[in-house]
């Protein structure tokens, strides 16, 4: 017989909790993951003419994170960090030099790290990654070394393999166009189209999920769907192409929006809408180089590749009706970091306890109430460029996304409340140095606790 | 007997306005008029940390206009021209020298402009003003002789009027202290405090909207209630001091957002919600030399005092249950200009026929659709700055709102598409030359229809 203590801590969780500890088996996650949306992108984040009605619904239907960061300024040492809940330093996917993984490459996540999907696996999920890998193409990396059942996608960014005939430089970006690129679409380990038709992957992605969540409807399943837009070049379907008032990266955004809709749409089909938890973010801040088909950060300083706010803060939308409070607008701080605790919680699993994790169980905010990260550590490659603690972020070096060749490191360090001043337009470095203190102490401590793997991206 | 046709337009417009048509009266009309709120200042246009639940629920259950403009980059005429429907030139309520009436300006209001008020009056509407007039504070000027039955509110900016003993320049905005300013608070015609204690001014102004909607459900109504924030020196009430996580400028709007509510609220509480269109906007955008008691314009360019678009396109929410669908998210053109006519119409009132009007009647967008506004004319002073036509916006001159002295006239003209382009970022004057001569056509054919009355603030 259980004790009193226990009967009542299984109310409480109840209560708070409503139908995550309720049902019968613990619950599904689905994880959407953009690729360069800015946190300006969405209706909902108050773009004039990008028309998001599913992603609007979601958050009238969920919580709206305004202060949700990436792990990570580039691609992939994001999705690293995503998956293990570990900042990029420690698993070795970053690099001050190269940023990302190229088609070149011959790194990846090393086998030890272990991902969400790994973890689920343990409590019998089925778990799927459909879309944008980045973690290491080779092999030995695909996600079915990293516990996905399944896989089916672009494994690098969309305008790696161009094709040695097409423009040099940022023309072929911009003028998009199918026979430019090489890039491989992949199920499991097998190239099953080359180039991958670009126009379709974001509805194929969705459809795909859709399949996968319809096959795995009995089970408790994990589905990692990182899109391959709105990264340029963008593509949309003829469904899309040239109707948005943004022009085509409206047309690519909307597209993915709708993309969003089927999944969610699935889900309520299914009867599975209150035993999932959605998650809706992206990997990094809007490409500014790319003019109008860059994204935007709204209020927020510079875009991908800096550690300014643009770069990390990103639109973040959770979902679980009857769980997540409908409409709440949350300004807790959370991160990518968050999610694989958070889901091992409440799937009922241990964290791994045998390394540093860098994340927090974020069931809380996720309830509409307090986060527990009070902290986000900015990092541009292995270098640690400015701590955000509470409302405070100072920054000990900067650097714009791309344009400036060598970071600046300002003395005093640069000091904003983000609170107040969301746009890091009004230093404070020099007159407020108790706080400055506090944070070159909680830098310090942060340091001493991280030990730097070798980069991946360098090999 | 009425003719079959008559009956047919009747049910139409039955279907098509709800019960716009339906009810035994004319519809009610609140004006709520927010004082350098910028683009991005509300949760529901993206603001990351000012709480807005009311003014995020009145556009749930309403709609949202992403592309709504005020009529002029500053205060004074930006209000003439609501109130008349009519471009600031046309009433001389504008100036390049002085730009606003002072305390100790002459001038004001010409008698011979007609205000909404006044045609309302000829329906038997009952009138208030409660707030900042800035029309005109001598007596030949005050609301009661431009329509309004009652007016309560403090006649012209809550900068004016500072004691000789305050700080000079911006320090006496910047640690505002009620003892700095002798700003009067008038009822109707008398002054019944001075200084107005301007920490609840925002308080008070809902109350007394609430009280005269009260006191007069009984017969249909006009409330124009033009709060005095958040306009430098901020004020905010024990109850919103030093709480929200923006600091005084969020406390601010914040009170502002309860404000809101309290208005909206009374209309649910007198069941007139269903009679009742509620428009919410600003009188110009964010003041950004302000720092961080200074709004934003989120991804719009500049800010109050400049015909970028962070000066006057505005954040807008129309409500009104039942006939303007919930949820919308609207990029239709509309501006303050529209309200004359569309009040006009909806009141069943012919607009004054024997002056050019510069608006339209929007009431096709409020229900959702399409707007019949498709161009949009920026005036500094006297000057005709830029010219939107469609997604298309031409500056025939560039100033910023406070810290550049003499304009630029870029030749040719910057050319943004702001449908694609909001930021106005990306230049493309010098290639699109025949969108180009079309926005001078329409800026020629729109001179020679406005002829400009004598300055009222220069008097």
């Amino acid at each position: 017989m259980k004790s009193p203590v226990v009967y009542l801590a299984a109310a409480w969780s109840l209560a708070f909790f409503g139908s995550a500890f309720a049902a019968d088996r613990p619950p599904n996650f689905v994880v959407i993951f953009a690729d360069d949306l800015g946190y300006g992108d969405l209706g909902c984040y108050g773009h004039p003419t990008i028309k998001t009605p599913h992603l609007d619904r979601m958050a009238r239907e969920g919580l709206r994170f305004t202060q949700f960061y990436s792990a990570a300024e580039v691609c992939t040492p994001s999705r690293a960090a995503l998956l293990t809940g570990r900042l990029p330093p420690r698993s070795g996917m970053c690099s001050r030099q190269r940023r990302v993984l190229f088609p070149g490459s011959k790194g990846g996540l090393p086998a030890e790290e272990i991902t969400i999907a790994e973890l689920l696996k343990t409590k019998g999920y089925a778990t799927a990654c459909i879309g944008k890998w980045h973690l290491g193409h080779l092999p030995q990396f695909l996600p079915g070394k990293h516990g996905f059942d399944y896989y089916f996608g672009i494994p690098y960014s969309n305008d790696m393999d161009r094709v040695a005939t097409s423009p040099m430089g940022r023309a072929a970006f911009l003028t998009p166009k199918i026979e430019y690129w090489n890039v491989p679409l992949i199920r499991n380990t097998e190239v099953i189209e080359q180039p991958a038709d670009q126009h379709t992957v974001t509805r194929r992605y969705a459809d795909e999920a859709a399949r996968f969540i319809r096959e795995h409807k009995d089970q408790p399943f994990f589905v990692y769907l990182p899109h391959t837009m709105p990264h340029v070049p963008l593509f949309a379907s003829g469904e899309f192409a040239g109707k948005s008032q943004r022009g085509l990266f409206g047309d690519v955004v909307e597209e993915l929006d709708k993309a969003v809709g089927t999944v969610l749409q699935t889900l309520r089909d299914e009867k599975l809408a209150e035993n999932t938890l959605v998650v809706f973010t992206s990997d990094n801040g809007p490409w500014l180089t790319q003019g109008e088909q860059g994204g935007s950060a709204g209020l927020l300083k510079d875009g991908k590749g800096s550690t300014w706010e643009g770069g990390m803060r990103e639109p973040a939308i959770a979902w679980r009706p009857g769980t997540v409070p409908a409409g709440v607008v949350s300004s807790e701080l959370a991160s990518t970091l968050d999610l694989l605790p958070t889901f091992c919680a409440q799937a009922g699993l241990d964290a791994p306890k045998d390394r540093p994790l860098d994340g927090y169980d974020i069931t809380p905010a996720l309830a509409g109430g307090k986060s527990p990260r009070n902290e986000m550590f900015y990092y541009r490659g292995f270098d640690l460029m400015a701590v955000r603690m509470g409302p405070w972020k100072a920054h000990f070096m900067t650097q714009t996304g791309y344009g400036q060749a060598t970071p600046e490191r300002p003395d005093p360090p640069l000091l904003f409340n983000l609170d107040v001043d969301p746009g890091e337009q009004f230093d404070r470095g020099s007159r407020i140095s108790d706080v400055l203190d506090q944070i070159r102490t909680l830098a310090e401590k942060h340091k001493a606790g991280l030990q730097p793997a070798a980069s991946q991206l360098e090999l």
